[in-house]
């Protein structure tokens, strides 16, 4: 009864389903007995062996489900509680957590994010939550595994991309790319009072539920230039932000030919290759532009106002969990989900 | 007794003084009679046709002089006072102005910079201050015309640096290039709080005026690598805050490379060619970077703030203005100032 | 036909229509012929001789109209286009406006109230229109008077309660009072992203009202006591941001007594006698609490994007006018609506 | 040898020296050998009774020392390194922490006070920091204990009340009260970028001391009216800032009547009484005002950037600190203190 299923990265193409030791926990760790986790895109990067984590690791970063065990510091809490962690696992006590820069814990590129990267993550029975005081959230009574899945990571990034982008009452806002994170940024930007939510994607069911979520205008890239378009909508004028939620030159480009001086770009790619900016569109650097990166944010306070806001229905994105699945089937989900094939915009696995 | 000598952008390579009607003001306009003012590394783009204004245009943007004339719905004001105006002359009536990116005037990128580009400018005997009750600033009593005569442009934009980088008490600044600009940033970073500055140029008198101004610790980038020496100086952490004020895809790059994750990149060059961000600079897309493009801020306020500082002793930049020039010899000093030539700064001209 | 009906503040208690000639205007001034506009509280308090005006003051500060005639340095605007200018009039450029503080226009306390305070206002057939470039705002294609009557003060202020507060995604927000302010501020926080909302009031039909606009729980302070209601909905932690608009000694302090450690008290009502600070509910000092008090923010960008949060339907306030009347029956307006009598929320006057 | 000496209150009035165990500490604590400390007014409100806590709990709460022992959660640190805490002790991991409200830590009023309040406090041979990760401080090599001794509490509080009131390059501020706090709020101004600094206080050594820290114009409410002073100064025109420095009705409100409409009040004062708000100082809610209150800012981050302060000699305290005692004269140093005799403005305590 000591070992458990866990999906783990083998070689660049493989993850699969292996026999692992069920987690020993610290002091300050929690064990958390998964009920529900999802795939992410980068987790696709890992599998393809784009984005490099070690051989062995269980991957995954999406948790939820129930306290199973606590570690001797860890108070505040009961063993058999339903909860999330997000993604990000700050510690809540280096100098960048406490500086508020918790996604970049321990002052390292990308440091708060551990689970699935730097140490074991969720796509498993069990898995070990790190500074469990800072990390463990209550799930308010009432909401459903399947409502709360999207916190840890695609709502909280999404939405972060709206925030970083400090949405104001009557922006016009432009968003490049409306997968499930593209989705909850529009969403996002909403949700803080954009009057004039622009997307753009080429995949109907995509634009569909875009403008479910908020988006005034939709624009199929494959139909019409984008840049075009959204000049044209705003008269020349540009956007007071334009959200990158895809991770290309070209989006990325659009975004900065679209934005109107003073405004922000706010990026939540992530990038390959290389990437520059086109002069012109940032008025050789005079044109007051700011450009932001976001990485994911994490921590309980975080989780429990994103639990928030789907306990008020003020957002639903139940609609964006389209498949489901057992652990044991994660190597189909993972096919189906990096193929983007059968309308697929989120899986739910369930171990 | 109604024309005036000024210095004219004829073609790419020539500026002359030329002979031309003093200008006429309408009901919102003031009549400055230019008593100093100064040669800016934007005028030598200029000169040498990098920047395109057209041929005819009296050039320059950083006015101190006397109030000669008022326009009719000009109030609160009286002819004689001893004033100057900011290089960027914002109307503060558009909805960029009333947003408060007034550098941005109109909503066009750079539309506050008018004086000495879509206007004539102030290199000339007298100027046309538009939107003048929002841009005459009296000078403080007792403070000399090369006391303020940096406040125009250099100081606004050089502090605008620090400011837009939202320096902090106990920051770690880098700022490449010390030229004017880059000096007012190094001094804008002390003014508000950063404990350790560090300055990256190759003119050993340029990095001894820095230590002047606030720079801790000074890199001769042709002695040591720039990146080397900030990442050695910050245990590899990087600094909070990286300050661009020269205008090259190498600095830029440079200051990417020292920024610590969640840091910001505050940007003040005039770029050409292309402009790239190496991706593992920036944590492909998930270190929680800013950056953010300044243009020099302008306006009455942002004048007496400046002012303010000369008047308080706070920051003594009149050892920049490094040589005087009659605006007869305006050539000779463009000829001087575009080549660098003999430790040159700043210089004062007077019509 | 050079005169033109107004309501005219005479003496306390007194507020009648006149035969008053039409304004002249200035070189920066519009005349605007008003098609529609409102009575607001403030006006109430004229009325009632609680704030001094001087008698003889045409009162009204919520215009609604078309552009009669344009001042000679007016550009970017034609006769005949349809309009509202806000209740606040800044001129956009003293040094105040320039730093963003434009409802305090001169650096004086209110100096950006001028309508109907220190110059005519607008319950007339005509009224001047000062700095007419910082303030005429055109009404999008479609909108109705009715529909942006709203605009140039009640949804500003209420809004700018909401945005004073610094509401966040995922907050909790109360707010006392939902008299036409305090129901646009509920609107308000709604728009930002506020998940739970809880209001004050004792008029069922304001609180049913709420609800319309975005309150998730509405306490009737007959039927309890609010903050024992608020302290137990929250757990006793207390909320994010509490809105006060109503002015009284005892809501004020109400707003203290559940505002969490950390949390901003946004404060909306004009005061009357008194205010003091319960030293418990504030931690002596010691809480890390914001007080911060916001008069309706004016301007025509302000006016713009409220127009496309009505616009794009965001938020609806039309319900809120439940009478008409004719300028010619403005004293009966001003009977029912000083009375509260009738459901009154807000009236349209029309000359 | 496991007891240690320590100052213990006893009841109101009584504070002594007693033998006590030597703390044991948990996971996640550290023990620290106390080298140096000093008494607060906060600890005086203590021994006064003015402030309650439980009899027999140590006081202090400003430690300098030496880690002792750390908790087998407690990584990143080796016994023997010398350290200090803030006298707030974050744990970095609750709601409110991760929100940025670390003051308050666990969302309770003053939470984040523990030392000396809560749990023992440091005013002894050895004290127990909790949550030490997020506390523990190294100090920079070179730097003597008398340095950083106002690290913890008077110069976090001081630079908090420039910081909460965001002093920006140019601003004018006024500071009541030149104590200790108040005299690092002067500082704090200064290094944040005030041009014009006028403080308030009646103690010539106090006065003069300020002008060394940064005070432009120096106030003795003894020989003038600081509000006619600080109007007459402004023209009146108010500050943009007024920092509140001492805890009195009487200078609460003087801020208030100094202050500019959308200026900030920034309180560092621990009130008793009543406070209340004169209508006419804050234009009845209409003046755009702020009003902020601060405590002290803690953690190991906030310590790091102001020992780097110290390190860069941008500020130097060591002359605050104007008397010496050993720990078991610690009664005689409460009574010199307590009573502000013989030139006193912080005391030196060595265990």
């Amino acid at each position: 009864m000591s070992t458990m299923k866990a999906a783990v990265f083998v070689k660049p193409g493989r993850i699969e389903i292996q026999e692992r030791p069920i987690p020993e926990i610290g002091p300050t760790d929690a064990l958390m007995r998964v009920t529900t986790t999802t795939i992410c895109g980068t987790d696709v990067h890992i599998l393809k062996g784009e984005y490099p984590v070690e051989p062995g690791r269980i991957v995954g970063h999406e948790p939820v489900g129930v306290i199973e065990k606590l570690g001797a510091a860890v108070t505040g809490y009961e063993v058999g509680q339903r909860v999330i962690a997000g993604a990000i696992t700050p510690c809540g006590q280096c100098h960048a957590c406490l500086e508020g820069i918790s996604a970049q814990c321990g002052g390292k590129a990308m440091g708060g994010w551990k689970l699935g990267n730097t140490i074991d993550g969720c796509q498993a029975e069990y898995v070990r939550i790190p500074d469990a005081r800072a990390n463990l959230t209550l799930i308010p009574d009432g909401l459903s595994d399947e409502q709360v899945l999207m916190c840890p990571d695609i709502m909280s990034t999404g939405f972060g991309g709206a925030e970083s982008g400090h949405v104001r009452i009557g922006d016009t806002v432009a968003v490049f790319a409306q997968g499930p994170i593209g989705l909850c940024a529009t969403a996002g930007a909403k949700l803080m009072g954009a009057t004039r939510i622009m997307v753009v994607d080429s995949v109907p069911e995509r634009l569909e539920m875009s403008r479910h979520l908020g988006a005034d205008i939709t624009i199929n890239f494959r139909e019409e230039d984008p840049v075009e378009a959204i000049l044209r909508h705003t008269d020349g004028k540009g956007v007071d932000v334009a959200i990158e939620a895809l991770g290309l030159q070209e989006t990325f480009e659009s975004c900065l030919r679209i934005l109107k001086p003073g405004g922000t770009l706010s990026s939540l790619g992530v990038y390959s290759g290389k990437l520059s900016m086109p002069l012109e569109a940032i008025a050789a650097g005079l044109g007051d532009h700011h450009i932001v990166t976001t990485l994911c944010p994490g921590g309980k306070e975080r989780m429990r106002r994103l639990m928030e806001v789907v306990a008020s229905h003020r957002v639903d994105l139940t609609r964006m969990v389209t498949h489901h699945f057992r652990l044991d089937q994660i190597e189909e989900a993972y096919e189906l989900f990096s193929n983007q094939r059968d309308g697929v915009l989120k899986v739910a696995i369930k171990p």
